[in-house]
């Protein structure tokens, strides 16, 4: 690692990168993060979440704005199509998830890209939200994403897909679930 | 329900869900939906999404309009901040996939809201994603929503949260987890 440890691969500060793993190593509970959103009802299923301020490195940090989302049902599932549906967004936090991996990855083992791209589809049978099938799920059946990488060597780029793949965030908690809390206020 | 049929309460348009149930119960294929996302490279960690559109109801569909959504990681863990991380964005999908059942589902039932409002907060401990740690999973431990509704009366508003929980397609996958099958062209 050292030929790449000052070099700049990907629009990576690998140097920095580096630095920071070395840090976190040297006081790990700087690596306990937590994430946040917000959100607000507008009209019918339209609803607007709100990203902005999160926990790290043991404090309470802002990303530079904030950050805006709208969703909405499409009109065929009666809603306003004022934004994706949230099983839509899922799709993007995985297909983002994977390819931020990707360029750390690369970068961290000298490889270049030149191009990633991905498309990610989820298959959904709707006979389970509506409640007319107890034996249909809710949510999706299955998710495939596919990439196409260019840069250097086909196997070099499909390793660090591979350790990309093994080092996500939100594949992990998609494939094997998350324990979910869910408190109400009701007045 | 006979009373709610022909109102539209909470913007929601009860009939037209009605009507659209009663569709989906007799002609059952229709339910099957594909929702899609793609998703480029730029630079770095900073990469960005576009949802437009999708297949359902036996046909393919889009959305009014395209919607981009770009992602990277804040700069205290060497990104860009040129938008959320993918696990940011899946808190925002749990949140809007909730909130969007439950205007559904209170107007179904006749109960009228004039507020709902959340937080989703996920823990997550990142010596498992920076490789320190083997034992530590890549994705969050935990995650966490607080509703805060207004309108009918608390029990009420409570069982129709209640009701969202049990037919969210996002609460789904995140606490039983998707097959996601992952295709690679390296060229």
């Amino acid at each position: 690692m050292t030929t790449t440890e000052n070099a700049r691969r990907n629009g990576v500060d690998t140097a920095a990168l580096f630095a920071t793993i070395d840090a976190v190593a040297a006081n790990r509970e700087i690596a306990e993060f937590r994430f946040r959103a917000t959100n607000t009802w507008i009209s019918g299923t339209h609803n607007r979440s709100s990203i902005h301020g999160f926990h790290g490195a043991g404090q309470e940090l802002t990303h530079g704005r904030e950050h805006t989302y709208d969703s909405d049902h499409p009109a065929i599932l009666t809603g306003g199509d004022q934004g994706p549906t949230g099983p839509e967004f899922l799709l993007h936090a995985l297909a983002a998830c994977l390819t931020s991996g990707i360029a750390n990855i690369a970068a961290a083992r000298g490889v270049t890209l030149t191009e990633v791209s991905s498309t990610v589809e989820g298959d959904i049978d709707l006979l389970g939200i509506l409640g007319l099938d107890e034996g249909v799920r809710n949510g999706y059946s299955r998710i495939a994403i596919s990439f196409r990488l260019r840069g250097d060597d086909a196997d070099a780029l499909r390793d660090v897909v591979e350790r990309s793949r093994a080092r996500s965030a939100v594949l992990d908690v998609l494939t094997n679930g998350v324990p979910v809390h869910i408190d109400v206020d009701a007045g």
